[in-house]
């Protein structure tokens, strides 16, 4: 089958072995894939995987042994748990140590033309919510995941900082909840998408002081994200936290303490939560799709993937299935 | 009147006047003081603060314009907010930008014969409370503010690291409150204090994977102690911060972010809760006591509580009241 596949270099082959999958495992055609900060960080050499990358998915089943999952239109969540160690036993799967994750560690991924995830790890996609539309599930997921961890009272301000695509996706999510928000960046068309969607807006640099919130959802993904929410947030507030910096760098949590501010950290949500919204057209997640290319064209698409503007670009597989 | 007065230099003087009160504030002839490390801090000139020191303190109160509190034994609340801005109309007074704060932030401390403070930051001392347990009232606070966020649930498991006075009354508050606990620690003469109250203890180097628990409170002081408990915090745990570290220090926080974990900040806290303990004979906070010095020895008092040895270091200042 055509796949892309990491080995330290990113390489588009056409004869890669098609995935086995066992018994309580389905294969999936993929239709749509996603390219998410992840896999260009995994590009980077960062996260030390090696394999055929990708989990932002839609597909069609192709194989189960769950006949009612065969011929669906399915996503699927991307973390695949051992079930038997302590963390599962108490409904932790999502952090069970020994879990691969669909092509971020120890499992092939989404950009090929197959990949095999656990039956029970798969969601339908109602009839409503189109092939474009259901390839931000795992992304909008995590954005749901900020809002329910976010647990907003009556009359708190919420800020997300950050206008990429997940910060945007955030706050599709608190506005569809009908939170009034205010969404700060750096990219005057990014926040023009969630002005349209009825977001307060704010360039920065600014006074962080003068954008004080109850509530700061940091999506910035840059290491001066933190300093700055801990300078918005009110004291006795909370910071809900999207940003993976692995590297160590310069940080004095001393505001926390004085200030008495929560930081939540934040990271996979709940598939169901994102689907209903993308059924009830509650989030508009078509204008965020920059561009979509051909497997083949991978190095091309990263590279855009990987542009400051750029906000998601997909791998269309459809129609490419070749057995 | 006598005082210990910090201008750079810490000074004792026999002849500084002596505080006014205004109209809804108290005098109080203090009878005991604790040196804390935010006093330490202060003398090694991190807090910009001039004036006399010291923020724990027992006394009793000399003139007010409330008469109930005449004559009584009192310890007080430390921040005095301005009661008008947006975050005292909120109830965070604690946090106002406008407060005082005794002996820390525009207004004169503890560490003399008199002082002053509003009458509502005062708390009558119940009478089976001895001056040296009321002493502790306001660090107890601050242990009991680490229990109240830590909002344990049935079954949790919960660690305290450090075992420097703050980290042993923290534990003091979990056992008090039913709670098994883990104390962590480098010293065995303080960890022994901890584990006659009925603690389990361990003494670091360990590997923190093996000591995991479900909620850590960092009681370390040092900037190592995040990065620890985020190792030991089992995910979806929550780590309690009560180390202030205000030089920025190398620190990834990716972990938080990939496992999920609510760091809480935590300050100050209910001064009822700590007397209810210190009433009820729940906390034993006699055994915390290194030594006993009078003002004029300040000198000699705080460098034995800057040593690593020591506990808590009171200014015995009763019987010296010259007026």
């Amino acid at each position: 089958m055509r796949a892309l596949f990491f080995d330290g270099k990113l390489k588009f082959t056409a004869e890669h072995p098609r995935p086995e999958r066992s018994d309580q495992e389905a294969c999936v055609a993929v239709s749509l894939a996603g390219i998410c900060a992840t896999d260009i960080e995994i590009v980077k050499g960062y996260m030390g995987f090696r394999g055929i990358l990708g989990h932002e998915f839609v597909g069609k089943v192709l194989e189960s042994g769950r006949s009612e999952l065969v011929g669906k239109r399915v996503v699927g969540e991307i973390n695949c748990p051992c079930g038997s160690c302590e963390l599962c036993r108490r409904g932790l799967g999502n952090h069970c140590p020994e879990r691969s994750v669909l092509g971020i560690k120890n499992r092939d991924g989404a950009f090929a033309e197959y990949l095999v995830l656990p039956d029970k790890n798969l969601h339908l996609v109602p009839d409503t919510v189109s092939d474009r539309d259901a390839v931000f599930s795992e992304l909008l997921a995590a954005a749901c995941r900020a809002f329910e961890q976010a647990n907003i009272r009556e009359g708190e301000q919420v800020a997300v900082l950050g206008d990429g695509r997940l910060g945007l996706l955030i706050a599709a999510v608190f506005i569809a909840h009908g939170v009034e928000i205010t969404v700060i960046g750096k990219h005057g068309e990014k926040l023009a998408i969630a002005h349209g969607w009825g977001a307060r807006t704010e360039l920065i640099p600014g006074d962080p002081r003068d954008l004080r919130a109850d509530i700061v959802v940091d999506a910035t993904g840059s290491a001066s994200g933190l300093a700055y929410a801990m300078e918005m947030v009110r004291p006795g507030g909370r910071i809900v936290m999207k940003t993976t910096i692995a590297a160590p760098h310069a940080l004095s949590l001393a505001p926390l303490v004085v200030n008495e501010i929560t930081l939540i950290g934040s990271r996979c949500g709940s598939f169901d939560h994102a689907l209903a919204l993308l059924a009830g057209k509650r989030v508009g997640v078509g204008a965020l799709i920059s561009a979509e290319y051909p497997l083949e064209r991978a190095e091309e698409a990263f590279k855009r993937a990987g542009s400051g503007g750029a906000l998601k670009v997909l791998f269309d597989i459809s129609g490419h299935h070749t057995g």
